[in-house]
C-alpha cells in the first residue's frame, strides 16, 4: 500500500483510520457503521458482524470483527498517526495517548487529492451522467423547483448514479440569492440557480448552471462568468491554491460585486464532493498535477437574486474542464 | 432556552455547538457550511457569510459571522462543555483546554432522544411520505433494484420529502443477505428486502419490509415478525433499552438462527436517522416516553436470503407503532 510509505515519511509506525472515505479509498470497502483500519506493515479492518461479509466482497485486506475500541491498541505499534476528524470522544476512549507517541496525520486526504487515471474516469462518468439527466428535464414554468429536483435526481439514478452527490439545490427568483437554499415547492422563476451532482463508483461530480431572463441577470451572468474564465485559465500545476480564489474574486471586485461573492471560489472533489483543496484565501497548498476541482465564482444581490457558474476542471499542465453541458441553459 | 438550564445541572457555564444537527436542532438553522453555537445566558450563532441570510431567515438567536476558531473562546465563560463529537484538529485549534476547564456532555444528545408533540407531528409525517410512496411503486420483476429505488425516491419527493432520511436500500435475491447491501442494477427476485425513509421538516422516517415467495423464506419471515412482536411488546417507560435488544434475540435464538442476527435490534430517529437510544446489548440508558425508536430485527443465511422487518415506535405506556403499511406486501 503506497499509503504505508507515506506514513513512514511522518516517521509514523502504524495508524488508525475511522473516516469511512478514507477506509473506502484505502481498502475499497465503503463501510455502512463503525469501522476501523488499522495501517501497518500488515494492515488489518476491523469492521461489525453486520459488515463482514459486504467487506469481505470488496477488499483484500485481512479482516477480524470489531469487538471494542479497548482492543485497538493491541494491534498497533511505535508512533501512531491518528486522523485530524477522529472525534475527541472515541480518542479518549482509546486511551492511546498514555501507551503511545501519537500524531496526527492527513497522509490520506494528502493522497486523496492526487486522482489516479481510474479515479479521475469515475470522476468523468458522474460528470456526463450528472450532465445527461439535467438535459433530460423538462423546465416547464408550472413545474414547482421540488419537481426539478426529484427529475434531476430519478435521472441521474436511472442513468447510473446509485445516489446524488449531495442534495440538489434548485433556487428560483429570490431564493436563488442564497448559496444552499433549501429547494422549495414555489414555482419555477428566473433566474434559476441548479447546483447538482451525481456519483460513479462512489466518485462525485459537482456542477451549477443559472438560467436567466432579464437584462441585469445577464450583466450579473457575463461578470460571473469572466471571473470563472479568468480563474480556470491561471490553473496550473505549482501555483497556490489561493491565488485561484484571488483572481476570480479580483474580477468582480473590479465590477464592484466584490461584497457580494459571499463563498470560496472552489474546493477539491472526490470520494466527497467537498475535499481538498480549498480554492480560498486561506488554503495554504499548492495545486498539483491530477487534482481535481471545481471553479464556481456567484454573486448573491441580497433579496433579488443570484448566479451562481460552477464546472469542474481537472488539472495538468492547464486546467481541464470536464464538463460539456454549455454555460447558458436556454428555457 | 430549556438547554441552558440542561447544562447548568451539570455545572457548565457555556457551551460550544458544532454538530449541525444539534445547532438545528437548538436555533432551527439548518447550517450548511462550518457553523458554531455558543450557548451561555445569551446564546449567539457564528455562521459563514456564505449561511448568514438563511440563519437569518430562520432562527431567533442573534447571529455574527464567523471569522476564526480562535475568537470563539471570547465568547466563553466558566466551564465550557464541549460535544463528544468534536474533531480532535477543531479542539486543538480552539487551544480551550489551558484557558477554560473543559466538560465533555451529550446534554443536547439527550435532550433530542425525547420528542416533543411538533417532533413526533415531523416523524409520523414522514413516516406516512415513505409508505405513500412505496404503495405507488410496482414491483415488476423486469425492473432493476436500482429502478425501483430511483421510483421510491422520486415519490418521496414529490410527496413532501425533501431528502431521503438515507440511501435507499433494494436488496433482491441472495443479495438480502447483506443488511446494508448497496443498490444494484439487477433484476428483482425474491425475497426482496426495502429499507427506506422520508424526511419532513428534516426529521426522518426509517421502515424495513420483506418481500418473500418460497416456504423456507416464509419460515424466516414468520421467525423475524414473532421476534419482532415480541419486542415491541415489551416496550414501556422504565425498562433497559438492551432489554428490548435481548427479547427480539431470545426468539430468534430460540429458533436456533442466534448467529445470523448480526445487528442491534434498533436505534432512536429524529434530526438523524441513527440517534440515541440504541437497542442494542452495549447501551445503557433506559427507556423513557416520548422517545421514538425501530425494532427491527433480522435473519440473515449467508449466500442464501435475508429477512428484515421494521417499524417505528413512539414510546408512551406502552410502544405505539407509527407505521400503517402492511407486514407482508405482495406483489
Amino acid at each position: 500500500m503506497r499509503i504505508i510509505d507515506e506514513i513512514h515519511k511522518e516517521d509514523i509506525d502504524s495508524m488508525i483510520v475511522l473516516n469511512p472515505k478514507n477506509i473506502a479509498y484505502l481498502s475499497g470497502f465503503n463501510p455502512s457503521s463503525f469501522s476501523v483500519l488499522i495501517l501497518k506493515d500488515e494492515p488489518l479492518l476491523l469492521t461489525s458482524k453486520m459488515d463482514f461479509e459486504d467487506a469481505n466482497l470488496n477488499t483484500k485486506v485481512p479482516i477480524e470483527e470489531f469487538k471494542s475500541l479497548d482492543k485497538i491498541k493491541d494491534y498497533l505499534k511505535g508512533t501512531v498517526g491518528i486522523e485530524k476528524n477522529i472525534t475527541l470522544g472515541i480518542y479518549k476512549k482509546l486511551k492511546i495517548s498514555s501507551m503511545f507517541e501519537v500524531k496526527m496525520t492527513d497522509a490520506v486526504e494528502r493522497l486523496r487529492r492526487i486522482k489516479t487515471m481510474d479515479e479521475v474516469q469515475n470522476i468523468k462518468k458522474a460528470v456526463g451522467i450528472a450532465e445527461n439527466a439535467i438535459n433530460a428535464v423538462e423546465f416547464d414554468s408550472r413545474r414547482s423547483e421540488n419537481e426539478i429536483a426529484a427529475q434531476i435526481e430519478y435521472n441521474m439514478r436511472i442513468m447510473g448514479s446509485k445516489k446524488a452527490s449531495f442534495d440538489t439545490i434548485v433556487a428560483s427568483g429570490s431564493r436563488s440569492s442564497l448559496p444552499h437554499a433549501e429547494v422549495s415547492d414555489n414555482s419555477l422563476e428566473m433566474p434559476l440557480v441548479i447546483d447538482w451532482g451525481a456519483t460513479y463508483n462512489n466518485y462525485c461530480s459537482d456542477t451549477t448552471r443559472t438560467l436567466i431572463e432579464t437584462e441585469k441577470q445577464e450583466e450579473i451572468f457575463e461578470i460571473v462568468l469572466e471571473a470563472q474564465k479568468s480563474a480556470i485559465d491561471v490553473i496550473k500545476p505549482g501555483i497556490k491554491a489561493s491565488y485561484v480564489d484571488k483572481v476570480a474574486r479580483n474580477v468582480i471586485e473590479e465590477y464592484g460585486y466584490g461584497d457580494s461573492f459571499i463563498h470560496s471560489t472552489g474546493h477539491g472533489v472526490g470520494l466527497e464532493v467537498h475535499e481538498g483543496p480549498s480554492l480560498a484565501k486561506s488554503e495554504t497548498i499548492k495545486l498539483e498535477k491530477d487534482m481535481v476541482v471545481t471553479v464556481e465564482p456567484g454573486i448573491y444581490l441580497k433579496g433579488e437574486f443570484g448566479v451562481r457558474i460552477e464546472d469542474m476542471v481537472l488539472i495538468k499542465n492547464r486546467g481541464k474542464v470536464l464538463n460539456k453541458i454549455k454555460k447558458k441553459i436556454e428555457l
